[in-house]
């Protein structure tokens, strides 16, 4: 069985909404996606930062549309792992564990890696909106786009737009 | 650089003597290793899972002696990463994190995974006092004795009792 690397933040959590949505709370301003094209989380958002190191940040996210059942898919098809580069924050630990809970409760803790560096996992495919943890990967490749990279040349990364996409490509 | 994956519990910190401890507290008894050779943790101690869940617990825990040198020693001429089973507790995420800032500040956040399965990592060594963990792995194997181990015949696996035995043999 093929194993698989799902990110979290940008893939399965819909952290954009939540980010446009403190946004607003914050600024009163409503934010597009076309507005901070090609600009990282942190640099879009000034206190994007703050928000990540928060207790309970990381529970509120929403969920990315079509990834209950997009995962409940690959789960039957792949050895599922859930990775996310969660140590930078520590109060995210918790928070990321009960989030995955509260939406995957088919997900055991057996297949979820909080780490700091996903280059030392061995596995087939990655799915990650962000480059950087897929350019090292040697397996097959899945860029999830997002406003952070949607300005990037990735000719090596397939790039997809949705969870109906990824179930089209891994799912025979 | 070799990389090397460290073990928290049972090689870094010294939960048997936070164990005994434990154990006097509730049942006035102090236990010796010879009481429990050959028992898992559960088995040895029976609250041992609900202290495990217990917030605070694993941020109690005292470090193994000769550990604070050792790391150090090996982080300068290894790849380190710090690995520890810690998703079957989600609560003892933050703690086992906060413990390592607490006693290997020289750890970075890039080096410390937690997971619900070691055998999905890259790497050429691998510290750990639980034979299940080493047995699958591919590259080198150092159980560090433990009680739940003392009585296991492992050929495979060098066996070291301390700190200053893995300096010697991992260290030129």
């Amino acid at each position: 069985m093929k194993r698989i690397l799902v990110d979290m933040d940008g893939v399965l959590a819909d952290v954009y909404t939540r980010y446009f949505e403190l946004h607003r709370e914050v600024t009163g301003q409503q934010m597009t996606v076309n507005d901070i094209a090609g600009l990282l989380e942190a640099e879009a958002f000034p206190l994007q930062l703050e928000w990540a190191a928060t207790p309970g940040f990381f529970r509120s996210i929403p969920l990315m549309p079509g990834s209950l059942n997009g995962l409940k898919r690959l789960n039957e098809t792949y050895d599922v792992i859930i990775v996310s580069l969660a140590t930078e924050f520590p109060n995210s630990l918790i928070d990321k564990q009960l989030w995955l809970h509260d939406h995957f409760s088919f997900i055991k803790w057996q297949q979820i890696v909080f780490c700091g560096n996903k280059n030392i996992i061995k596995a087939d495919v990655m799915i990650d909106d962000h480059p950087k943890n897929l350019d090292h990967f040697n397996g097959d490749t899945i860029l999830f786009n997002q406003p952070h990279n949607m300005l990037l040349t990735t000719p090596r990364h397939r790039r997809v737009s949705s969870w109906e996409e990824i179930e089209k490509l891994l799912i025979p």
